[in-house]
């Protein structure tokens, strides 16, 4: 299954909305940064979206990944997704 | 080369030392969230370093890749690396 690391710096205006739309899509990891599932359509429909909401100097990066298995995820400290393979 | 994104999720009284340890190992790409080419060594020493720094309820999260080649990375708006392979 194809995996998504997604954060975004945005105007604090627009912090609820990004939030609200990425929850809809992957896991909440810390702060603006998000992980998860999801199919190249769904990756799009995101994209889109994300898209629309974006004004002045907000910015958003994608990390696509084919497979889940291509990364090794290890957490330190407090992990609120509880997903790590390591600790 | 070996491909590292990394995140973390501090109390405001260590993001100034956090942002200085990994500023000096990764590339800053926005907010808490570092990217950039680590081998296994390097990645271990940051996260020696990050865990000597941890306290209450911080967390980091470091997703480590084989290879590079294996993300693709799409950014939205402003990216402040100027390092998108599609815009």
């Amino acid at each position: 299954m194809p995996f998504c690391i997604a954060v975004y710096d945005v105007n604090q205006k627009r912090t609820g909305k990004m939030l609200k739309l990425f929850r809809r899509y992957l896991t909440w990891v810390q702060n603006s940064v998000f992980e998860g599932d999801l199919t190249p359509a769904q990756l799009k429909h995101l994209q889109q979206e994300a898209d629309v909401l974006l004004q002045d100097n907000d910015g958003v990066v994608f990390y696509q990944l084919r497979d889940e298995r291509y990364v090794e995820r290890i957490a330190l400290g407090v992990d609120i997704t509880n997903r790590s393979r390591f600790l």
